[in-house]
């Protein structure tokens, strides 16, 4: 098989550890695969990197008398993007030397490798510094140092502007890599070895009972983002649903099989539910008393998009005296601003619009591809709930989620009674 | 002008002191120059990327029971060559950390930079990792930016072989990145900014009195390697005579003139001497009663130069009763390798053959281009020498340069009456 191996900054984030990744490296490729291995830099090194930036940008605002040159001139919009691109070309070398390092520990094991970094990978991204989007791979370098047998060791995270600046994918941004080179060169599978399992069922801090999901879709997993981003780039997952690349998320510590997230399930019938996801990080706004007429929503969110809030959850109730209320969900950080623009909002009609914000909510999302033939998932969620005596302030449905929105003290107490409820507990688990 | 300025890891050793260069690399443009700045990794850097290398050499040769992953192969010869290409990708890393942090800091100082590092630079070199040669350099990238008005930062020590693997141009590199960087894009000058002032007429920790040259020529550098190699690569002066770049060797902590690496003296007579340099790293091999055929010197210093140890002075007595002694000198940790080698020669009618071999010896050498027309330079070494009571055991001479073998004891002493029979303590200055 043509195998894409790839190691998180925990994975390989002492010289110990790089040694663990290069025996497996070599156990796989005396199996006789083929073996292209996308590397993080060692866990810590991005942010070291990243400190000793803003260390000169504390210098900085400092002023120049301390540098007694010249004035101090602050940095323009333009110097901003400027600095992200030196930023890219900084933190990009923390995937260089896990890449060097993991190539000598496979040799010093008697394996055949080779690191390749920026312009000898060939991942070709657009030119937006620190949060660049792939466009193409041209990996000649790769697929010829792979027929030669060497196992190929690429530096993640990174890619190159069409003009050959050093573009970086953003935070996790390795794992897309990873898919990405999967995807190009056509590899069986992905693997993403971390310092967890796999996917669980939710978060086994808030219930102990979850457990670690054999197989799961993609599309899933985009759903349950939020439970899914502490384990792997969710971008990652976008782009192997669009290519159909097979990633096996499992434990860089041991031999077991982790999650595998696939474009199909491929073994069994599609459970009802696969997974629970909290978020806390949402916030609720209220706006009461909202003329009823068009383009009044279109005001209110185009002011939103334009100040980069992202809104998650819309609801809008039925209209009573030509007057109704809006309601929707942001993340908690932006609460304040929204409200601030929002304020400075003109309205026509709205002489008696309220805003009223609550911090205080959280948002459960109940995902399943299952749920497309299975129907009642949302009414048993509510009967679950109900039991339980955990009012629901709003609800929103996709095909495969069902998402509500309760008071945040309520929110570790739904989870677990979801969890129960839908048998996530009880399912069988795929051996390896 | 077009100014090449390379900062060396001293120089750029801190976040305050990279700001310090930024504010040079600033204060330069804004007094109208174009400016190509060639950064070296921050002072400890290479040493903390060579020390995780060798860190996982010592792991591997833990064994592999520590792995618990199949046998552990040891690296063939093969494999250093692996070994060494992967230690360039890695230790090139730290030059493009410093060229990246310095390119911020001169925006945070108002100034326009841009860092250029590996691929984007264009410094084409054969595939002798760690110590890889200069073949050509392909600087469009930086003409264009030079051009569009930027400060071109450099990460120095690097380049690229034809297939596009990282090599790197052996310990102080940057020096010779910078310099072959001016040669390529016809810099007026090339400034070598370190942590000392200049090249001094003799080491300053022996003789007190040592003053600051402020000319040198390229040829007297190269004969002073001993003394230069503390300041600047000596290989960057090869390069400069050959391709006639004026380089100018400066502090980077004040704004004093510095001393000026010349093809040719610019502004005076040449100096009778310039410089001293004294090297306790010499150890001397007498070969007595050779048969005195032709063939036996071939024979000795083949077999010297195939074990890789170079041989530095070379003498030979006249010859009697058709035996001559043979003496010469090598570094003094190849003391014992070559006397070894030697001992297994087989050398035709050499039955009284006898190697004798003496580690406390030095050499001091008498630099000046002005030798050429002034006679009489060896004589009167020897009589400060004579003096001193201070006996010679070899003497070589060449065009611009005299050198005595002494007895390590005595090294310093003659180097002190040597530098003020000369006049080296006394000779007029040019002040900036």
């Amino acid at each position: 098989m043509l195998i894409v191996q790839k190691f998180g900054g925990t994975s390989v984030g002492t010289l110990e550890r790089i040694r663990a990744c290069a025996a497996r490296c070599v156990a796989s490729q005396r199996e006789g695969h083929q073996l292209v291995v996308v590397v993080s830099a060692m866990a810590g090194e991005t942010n070291r990197l990243i400190s000793l930036a803003n260390g000169l940008r504390r210098l900085g605002a400092q002023g120049s008398e301390s540098a007694g040159k010249g004035p101090y001139v602050a940095a323009s919009g333009v110097g901003d993007r400027v600095h992200e691109r030196e930023l890219d070309q900084l933190v990009s070398t923390g995937e260089n030397v896990s890449a060097a390092l993991l190539a000598m520990a496979i040799h010093d094991l008697g394996g055949d490798a080779i690191s390749l970094v920026g312009h000898q990978i060939g991942m070709i991204t657009d030119a937006t510094y620190t949060n660049a989007r792939i466009q193409e791979l041209r990996g000649e370098r790769i697929w010829s140092e792979v027929e030669a047998g060497k196992i190929v060791v690429c530096a993640g995270f990174q890619g190159l502007d069409a003009a050959g600046n050093i573009t970086t994918l953003g935070r996790g941004g390795s794992d897309t890599s990873a898919v990405a080179l999967a995807a190009a060169i056509g590899a069986d599978v992905c693997e993403i070895y971390t310092d967890v399992d796999g996917v669980y069922t939710t978060d086994p801090r808030i219930e102990p009972k979850a457990r670690k999901i054999a197989e799961i879709t993609c599309e899933e997993m985009l759903e349950l983002a939020s439970l899914g981003a502490k384990i792997l780039q969710i971008r990652s997952v976008a782009f192997a649903m669009r290519y159909g690349v097979a990633v096996h998320v499992r434990s860089s510590l041991n031999d077991r099989e982790g999650t595998w997230i696939v474009s199909e399930y491929r073994s069994m019938e599609a459970p009802e539910v696969v997974g629970l996801a909290l978020d806390r990080n949402e916030a609720k706004v209220t706006l009461t008393n909202v003329p009823d007429t068009p383009g009044i929503a279109a005001l209110v969110f185009n002011r939103l998009a334009g100040a980069g809030v992202v809104v998650d959850m819309i609801i809008q109730n039925a209209s009573r005296d030509g007057r109704t209320d809006l309601t929707f969900t942001v993340p908690e950080n932006d609460l304040d601003r929204s409200v601030d623009e929002l304020k400075s909002l003109d309205i026509p009609g709205s002489g008696q619009l309220e805003i009223v914000k609550d911090p205080d909510i959280c948002k459960i999302s109940i995902v399943g591809v299952g749920m497309r033939s299975h129907s009642g998932v949302a009414a048993k969620a509510f009967q679950i709930m109900a039991t339980e005596g955990i009012n629901i302030h709003m609800v929103s449905t996709s095909e495969i989620k069902v998402s509500v929105v309760v008071q945040e003290r309520y929110g570790e107490l739904a989870l677990r009674a979801l969890h129960a409820g839908f048998g996530l507990d009880k399912a069988p688990e795929l051996e390896a």
